[in-house]
């Protein structure tokens, strides 16, 4: 079952966070089916409900000008209902843990979700999807096309052609 | 050519950074080759430099528990050299120009870099990974197991069964 924000059998906490380093803005909003926790998916699929990603002034409509390029498409937002000081986690509930480093569960000390989505269609500022597993409302960090369909615009760099010393 | 922190032809930068929503944690830092921008790949590879991942406390080496098991991980970093405001970019320098959305450059609202890189090693709490792009003492955000090769922990949801409707 979904984490309430209780702390199980052989899980760990952190005494406390440490202050924050950086800032994220929310750029936008996910609107999805699942308006529980208890609900959502544990990992979202290309065949699952068509979501919609709002994306807010500044950023949109011009930051998504060329998107209707990729199919593919990687989203990050911000977990925003999840605890983030669980460093020992058992998500079976039976005891047994691993480290957060090990898991894709939202609880970790970043509460950052990634998926890569496919692109249905676009409505001016808006995208819809398939793909999401998040709760309805959750923030927006950032859209970027698929690493597996995407070719750098901007010339190599030596960079590129580095490889193991043998 | 890498940006320094010009804005180049049929770029737009937005007038202002609105204040951060959400603070994100340093929880380590890695460490690469690639001392200068003008050096970094525009895309890790798979047969790349092998990588230094270090992992503070109190977050290793507890939170890596288990990570041997996965070969592929995805990373998360902190692109603290990149400007934020350009939602508009021409990354060929050309006067062409697209949406940041439509660019996997680093300069976004929100610099978060991604990439699935290869478990080579583990060293107590640091990590030995082929496949990264970024500048040597990017701050570290977060490691998961890749999707490609990670199956939950957590009992199923009734999302994880939900397609769209026919």
């Amino acid at each position: 079952m979904v984490r309430r924000d209780e702390l199980r059998a052989g899980e760990r906490a952190v005494e406390s966070l440490p202050p924050p380093d950086a800032g994220v803005i929310f750029i936008g909003r996910i609107r999805t089916p699942w308006t529980d926790r208890l609900l959502c998916p544990r990992q979202g699929r290309h065949d699952g409900p068509v979501c919609r990603i709002e994306i807010d002034a500044p950023w949109a409509p011009e930051g998504l000008d060329g998107i209707e390029a990729y199919e593919r498409l990687e989203v990050l937002y911000w977990l925003h209902r999840s605890r983030r000081d669980i460093v020992r986690q058992s998500p079976a509930s039976d005891g047994t843990a691993r480290g957060v480093f090990s898991l894709r569960s939202p609880v970790r000390p970043n509460p950052i979700g990634t998926s890569v989505v496919r692109l249905v269609g676009r409505k001016g500022s808006a995208l819809l999807v398939q793909g999401l597993d998040c709760l309805d409302g959750t923030p927006l960090l950032d859209i970027k096309p698929d690493r597996s369909g995407f070719t750098p615009v901007a010339p190599r760099q030596p960079g590129d052609d580095e490889t193991a010393a043998a």
